[in-house]
């Protein structure tokens, strides 16, 4: 069944700007909270009031940390780009929390320091993700004071008490008062070992100061070695939970946002508990909107873990593919689902990404080399393929509107790509302003899926990088006027550290010299290592629906399947020869879906 | 009064895709043909069958066709990328007509061969102004066989009737029908005078054919030296009206269609005409939904015409400035009224264009220098920023709900960046991400208004062309490098000539250098105009908000209206001081809003 939209109905024209307004999209999205998939309305006209967990900085990012900021990158893009709502996106960083205290002490490095550095580390692997960063973004350190006012509120309205310098939340009167502890995991109260372990491994022992042993540090006593704070209940550091909370209100100033996000491992007890606490602050049943997790992640069919030797980093795999693929793998699954991660999906976001991309290079060749000086009224095949594109807007609208049905959108976008691939290839009478239809619709789509085509990015950044050597050549020289050997050096290092850096190699060649844009690796190769082999090619995997499209030696054209009708002289094939081909697909189809379902 | 959106209520979810259902985004257009203003509302789904009456190719196109062009293209452009419509836009070339015929046989020039060269000088105008290409384009040349079955339907219908070779269409009989001639000209059957113009130079003294004297031909009989095809009633060629009705016939294959538009000079009787045709061809009351015309262009307060020597090519214009000035000259004033074209709108279309530009290129500055490293939470200031954006967005899309009222999204969006250049202008403690969201807003409506940045589309070129640039400086560098003297001139030359040359401007600052891209032309003026002349050449309209703020020289701080508060040492000025600064602005202010209204 498919969740299709809507109507709008009712139109009014209002004289006052002030009236409060609903705008509603049709957009469906699954709620944690609700436990349901419902329709999304903003509180307040277009905005969204939107916050995303940041990570506690003490160690690589890895799988599922990608998983969870993709998804809610994608998805911000799309209501942003494609639905028009104006996103508030806030997120924060913890760089104050048990494991950082302790690692950091292990290495005898300051703990901001440390901190900082893993901040960087994340930075910048979220860049090569082309994560889009948050309008509003800071760090639990800056919120200090914010903290400790957040949780004498709370002690204030009678849901916290205070033991040995350390403050608590009380379940047990946060019960009383009315409010439901267990929103979004029901069987909060009872889900002690993992309440423990949200309490961190330097709380281990002090659970004896606590009324109830569902309840959980909102401040704790900074132990001998331990960053501190001063508070009103003596030196101490904030618990976890109440760092998101004070962030949150000091985001957004008042109840209730929109949507808060995260991995589902933050589901619980990280989130039932800033729920609570924020409840209990405002005073108030409902503070957040819309919760949203991700699903699971798996890999081989196990939880990821570093006791099993399965925890994947980001860094780890981009060393063998792109930023963009890793997009694809979490963008070719639905996002609220367990994701299983095999090597194989990977490929499988490899050959997405490359039937795409292939696509638009292949239509901005068509572009430039074709023109409309031939007959320009629309045939059957003009007709049929401009239908395609509107049939696919539509299916790939309801797609979208319900809750982000990515994988969809793509299966619906690659055979809309097929199709056009099939009309290329017949290359008489392509009528070039529908294909540029085809591909700017391709692109908008991608575009908002954050798949942002390799060509204009790294052309801009290129660019940048580029003149930024040009301007440091240009002082340089001028510093070293008087040096000859620091300018021949200056020279030496352009091409061999400056440019290869930035993707492009510089060959001498006697009195002058001459570039290539060969990547960033191929450059610092050809530095390092003059004449060696090139890499092995990527292994490719070739979708059936392209299989025979790809074989414009033997055929000239092809049905709206990508079945071969001509042969490459432009005869006909006979019925007897399609229906062999016909076979093929059929059986290379099969194969396909069953490894997909593996 | 406001026109605002929009609640759209009652949601569904269907289980059947094929249930009709409404796409409603709040968007109201006014309508020529219902003579209001009213929600616009697609007959199917998201997709909006669009045609638009293409030029008769026998001359230059002039800014009376730029405006039509460049307004329609702009709608199509906010239609498909601000409120996700599917737009099937089509139109067509007339290549056969009376003033195509006249002028190829004064030039004793083949018609069709005359035709083709000036649909290439319309193409090229086209592209120049950044209008998008219609996905199904189509010459009438190629529609003659259609176009004698359309009329020989009509003439079944018994709309028709012929006389001496030429077939004229029956307005008694029409009328007669429960038709209505004069949807969109309430006088029609009484404005004789423009009937008679429509009929076609070629066309004098066949009147007497006629039953009536609103009649009008379908299908003209040739002259000796005229182009001709065969037909059932002799050989003849079109007359002009019915080329529109059957292109649209072959298009969109059906009735009603949702739009159809064209210049206002064309209301009567061509899109009349149009409306009478289709009627009679598919026997109904509801051809076309909507109907768009653009106002009326006068130049400094006359009728554009060839007599009053005012006759001002598109090709004329683009002499003195760029496409995207006459793009902004027109986003500048309500599509649909009239508009008196006087040299110095140009000049504020200009100042428009710079406003925004300058502001992206600064923007891009600042994201290239500024980290996070510092404080990152947001203070009042960022705060400020944040809500100045989200209300801008809320009130700019019901601007653009409001018959896409461009001129207020303009005024909108430039109070936008004033606000953003003050905030940039306090260089301490920017929170660089919130600028990239305002940066990214103002580039998507840019975007959609179809004012590309230069940035992208020059990318490719502009990275050969540094690449060059680099090789060419690293080969001179170790050429002279035992010449100081020589190295500051090469220096000097890569500032003045070399980078202005590929469109980006150095600016030297003290012991570094910055880079802007500014296109080709405006980086010569910089180096060729130092300073002090550089404001009469371009003669700038500095806007009375950014009076001050562009007084860096003098002022370090402004508040939100952009009025100074601290000097250029940061010593806050005095209440005294403050005070004749803002009744400078206010004065400043008044002048401008005088000479807008005049």
């Amino acid at each position: 069944m498919i969740t299709r939209f809507i109507t709008r109905p009712l139109i009014k024209i209002y004289s006052h700007m002030e009236e409060s307004i609903k705008f509603r999209t049709g957009l469906f999205i699954n709620n944690t909270l609700t436990h349901k998939k419902e329709e999304f309305i903003p509180i307040q006209g277009k905005t969204v009031k939107w916050y995303i967990c940041g990570p506690t900085v003490y160690d690589s990012s890895h799988l599922g940390h990608a998983r969870a900021y993709v998804t809610f990158d994608y998805m911000r893009r799309i209501m942003e780009q494609y639905f028009g709502y104006d996103v508030r996106f806030a997120t924060n960083i913890t760089d104050i929390d048990d494991k950082i205290i302790q690692r950091s002490n292990e290495l005898k490095e300051d703990f901001s320091t440390f901190a900082r550095r893993w901040e960087l580390d994340y930075l910048e692997d979220m860049a090569k993700l082309n994560i889009k960063p948050a309008t509003q973004f800071t760090r639990v350190s800056e919120n200090i004071p914010e903290i400790i006012k957040f949780i004498q509120k709370i002690k204030d309205n009678g849901f916290a008490y205070e033991v040995n310098s350390s403050v608590y939340f009380d379940i047990e009167k946060y019960k009383a008062a009315g409010h439901l502890y267990g929103k979004l995991e029901p069987n909060a109260s009872k889900s002690l070992e993992l309440l423990e372990e949200g309490e961190g491994a330097l709380s281990k022992g002090v659970e004896t100061e606590k009324k109830c042993k569902a309840d959980f540090a909102l401040w704790k006593k900074s132990k001998e070695g331990e960053p501190k704070w001063e508070s009103p209940w003596g030196m101490g550091r904030p618990g976890w939970h109440i760092e998101c909370s004070t962030v949150i209100d000091v985001d957004f100033a008042k109840a209730p946002i929109d949507m808060h996000s995260g991995g589902i491992d933050l589901k619980f007890p990280h989130h039932e508990n800033e729920i609570a606490q924020s409840e209990a602050f405002y005073n108030t049943k409902d503070w957040c909107r819309v919760f949203l997790h991700t699903g699971h992640l798996e890999i081989d069919g196990k939880k990821m873990s570093k006791s099993l030797k399965n925890f994947t980093t980001i860094k780890e795999i981009l060393k063998h593919y792109e930023g963009v693929h890793l997009r694809y793998l979490f963008l070719l699954h639905r996002w609220d689902t367990t994701f299983n991660y095999v090597t194989s999906a990977l490929e499988e976001a490899v050959a997405k990404h490359k039937q795409f991309s292939e696509f638009l290079l292949n239509y901005q060749v068509i572009q430039r080399s074709t023109g409309i000086n031939r007959l320009q009224k629309f045939i059957t095949k003009d007709f049929d393929l401009e239908n395609a594109l509107s049939d696919s807007k539509e299916k790939i609208h309801a797609a979208l509107c319900d809750n982000f049905d990515t994988p969809k959108t793509l299966d619906l976008l690659s055979a809309l790509v097929i199709k056009a691939n099939a009309y290329m290839s017949n290359n008489t009478d392509i009528k070039v302003h529908l294909l540029q239809s085809v591909a700017s619709y391709v692109e908008h789509i991608l575009d908002s899926f954050g798949c942002i085509l390799p060509l204009k990015q790294q052309d801009s950044e290129l660019t940048s990088a580029l003149l930024n050597v040009i301007c440091e050549f240009r002082t340089q020289v001028k510093a070293n006027a008087a040096d000859k050997a620091a300018l021949f050096k200056l020279c030496d290092q352009i091409r061999d550290t400056t440019l290869p850096e930035v993707g492009v190699r510089i060959e001498d060649t006697g009195k002058s010299c001459i570039w290539k844009i060969v990547g960033k690796e191929e450059a610092k190769k050809a530095v390092e290592e003059p004449k060696k082999d090139k890499a092995k090619a990527v292994k490719e995997v070739v979708l059936a629906a392209e299989f025979f499209l790809r074989q414009t030696e033997k055929y000239s054209k092809f049905d709206t399947d990508g079945v071969p009708t001509h042969d490459i002289k432009g005869k006909e094939l006979s019925e007897e020869q399609r229906n062999g081909l016909k076979k093929k697909m059929k059986s290379l189809k099969e194969k396909e879906a069953k490894k997909k379902s593996s």
